[in-house]
């Protein structure tokens, strides 16, 4: 039984459209490419073998179990399986720190807001979800391809690497709102858990933001939030 | 078994958050709440259950079954059982319009948004997910109960009877973009389904509007989107 595990150096990118991603943009990545049985013999099959051939990549096109194992009830037909890659953050771009989210599917749609608004380097303070999970993955879209991501022991440590960067953390105890703060460049915006958020000590760090809402509600969805944030300071950079 | 239908009149809320929300603002609703036998008898329990006898609520506390029929695999302990309820449309307030959302997850989320950005009044174009499905409910962490919405056989019906409303559809192929645009009182935000968006036919409707994104990405996340524009318009108002 193929099955994903958090330690590994491999994970599964499951679908077509993230395989031809991965064709076009990591291909050095990819250990090899199953392709379920049940995939038509059409074009869109002609062009992945031929693509996958012309890098040598190997093809594994009789293996019907790994779909259940990995993709589960998705109707997935091709899963690119490939090396892990956490890369360095630039120093001089703006960041997204998340401090301990835990859910796979926020943090896909999160990696694929920060894509959307040129947001190419994210830290996630452990524990955190596993960005490499292929549900994470899959929710990404692809977008977590195209990021460089660093997984930190502690938010101390992401700071003193990153020493010259303005701290923006998202919490409801903060004073200033979103919008009418001054956004100086290069920036990290920070957001904590989703049932949790960020704890008091992060009243300390740089200049804490509230993003306005309505008190008949407790909070926003994790990353409805971090798309509001990552929108509004895209904006007014 | 008790299994929860779209047809049904009736619905259920997991959790015991949601019950004693039900019981603060719609106890006239509740048919029944379910304890599950594992809750602990302690303060919260004698709470709940003096807030229902008050209300003359019947109780149910010898039904394991439900939970495991209803509430799945989440770790719930209480479901109150209520009726659902649309409402019509305030004529004069700002509207969000969701056409053919299939998610149950983002419908609800997108909820919580709504009242987060004091938007109440929400229409669903049909076909669209269940917004009383216990997956959305649980999704809109209540937001729901708080919410008039109405669901409508087409936009065109919609229009007919909101025809004071500017229009306000997002769309890739808009012209102008969010944050650029003038907004006129009541509006009506306009969404897409997930996978399609909007088609071009509401080119023609109101003034459409564009989230400036990457061209790495498609598009957003429609629950993303969707609280974007919510705060930007709140913003601007």
């Amino acid at each position: 039984m193929v099955k994903y595990s958090k330690k590994d150096d491999t994970s599964f990118a499951p679908g077509i459209t993230l395989a031809f991603y991965l064709l076009e943009n990591r291909k050095e990545d990819i250990i090899r490419i199953y392709i379920s049985p049940s995939l038509e013999r059409k074009e869109t099959y002609f062009k992945l073998v031929s693509l996958a051939k012309n890098s040598k990549i190997p093809l594994i096109e009789n293996n019907a179990k790994i779909f259940k194992d990995i993709a589960n009830k998705d109707n997935c037909m091709v899963i690119a399986e490939f090396k892990k890659r956490f890369n360095t953050l630039e120093k001089d771009a703006p960041h997204l720190v998340l401090v301990n989210p835990s859910n796979m599917g926020n943090l896909g749609t999160i990696l694929r807001s920060c894509l959307a608004f040129n947001i190419n380097n994210v830290a996630l303070i452990s524990p955190c979800a596993d960005p490499y999970d292929p549900k994470t993955i899959r929710a990404s879209m692809g977008s977590i391809f195209s990021i460089n991501l660093t997984i930190f022991p502690s938010f101390e440590k992401y700071k003193k690497l990153y020493s010259n960067h303005h701290f923006y953390p998202f919490m409801l105890k903060a004073k200033n709102t979103l919008g009418n703060i001054k956004i100086s460049n290069p920036y990290s915006i920070i957001l904590g858990n989703e049932a949790t958020g960020l704890d008091d000590s992060y009243l300390n760090e740089g200049e804490p933001v509230l993003i306005k809402i309505s008190s008949k509600v407790d909070s926003l969805n994790l990353d409805n939030a971090a798309s509001i944030a990552l929108y509004e300071f895209a904006k007014s950079i």
